[in-house]
């Protein structure tokens, strides 16, 4: 678990000038959110985006039946809300619980838009966060329709090298989208296979 | 069949200045898309979004074993692109193709983004369509995640209330996530208890 620092993060991923990047960093606030605790609960309006800079988050729906369905996990280096509720102020649909004590920075969405309005090389980043959410979702969409449970299994350990071993299997295997068995199995064929090669 | 003018749906989901929705309308350019024929392929940059006015398009991947899977449907005032591929510049992993002769206009990315640059209420637009966007895709990973066969039918007739009498029940399987065997018993046992109650 390496901590990842949300002014690192914008030094590497943005152009915006020295000045804008202060500001927007003294304007963000740092939350603690403890082990076990929630930060957004279905009903509730999502009122803000969190960066992950130490621990461990999930974004998870739970069905009529009471089952639980992880849309998304949040480690270092990745933000968690959820948009639409914020954007359209409208009740969410999700919840959003620390697995691990977590420290992450709360970004104000309507300084940001603020920041979009008044300067440009702001709202390109504003806006290239935005893409990069609508291109994991959508590649969460096509694994989800098309790719077997292994290729799933695969994919997972591509964008979360660590988390498997920070996070009980059955929360993998939620948000593969299949059962603990079929985990299991997975995971014991790939070892045998490994170990063959 | 209703057709779905562009011109309409700005006047009726943005608050642009009509000097500046007649800017942007000028700029956009009309297409007539065959029955058949693509308008992206798979390993493609994507360049512009689509508008439907008149018609059907599909969006869809091909996985390694040749299998199509139908991530969206956009028939008239819908629209469709690869927003990852315009934005990062990068081949697309899908295809877009004309279930129906379909009329569309094509929203040129870079003007928008120029207008998003100098219009506040432009930007907020633009915004407003990025959400959307993800609303929809974070919905549809909910549906696949924990939603049963019945339940992503029922869903599916609500977003898409006369898709089903237009294309081929396979295409609503692939979409639904689920065998045309499930389709077609999820579907006899609906009209059932419909006709009992």
């Amino acid at each position: 678990m390496i901590e990842i620092r949300f002014a690192d993060f914008l030094s590497s991923n943005s152009t915006l000038e020295p000045t804008l990047m202060e500001a927007l960093l003294n304007r963000c606030k740092n939350v603690h959110i403890k082990k076990g605790d929630f930060w957004l609960r279905a009903g509730e309006a999502c009122q803000q985006t969190l960066f992950v800079e130490n621990g461990l988050l999930r974004y998870y729906s739970i069905d009529d039946k009471g089952k639980e369905h992880l849309l998304q996990f949040a480690p270092e280096g990745w933000f968690v809300s959820d948009r639409a509720s914020i954007f359209f102020n409208e009740p969410s649909a999700y919840f959003i619980q620390a697995l691990e004590d977590t420290e992450a920075i709360i970004l104000d969405e309507s300084f940001m838009l603020d920041l979009a309005k008044k300067d440009v090389s702001f709202m390109e980043f504003n806006n290239k966060l935005l893409h990069n959410h609508i291109r994991q979702l959508q590649n969460r969409i096509n694994q989800l329709l098309s790719a077997s449970a292994e290729e799933r299994y695969l994919h997972f350990t591509r964008i979360y090298p660590d988390i498997l071993l920070r996070v009980p299997q059955l929360m993998v295997a939620s948000y593969l989208g299949i059962t603990p068995e079929s985990l299991s199995r997975v995971r014991k064929e790939l070892a045998q296979r490994n170990h063959k090669s």
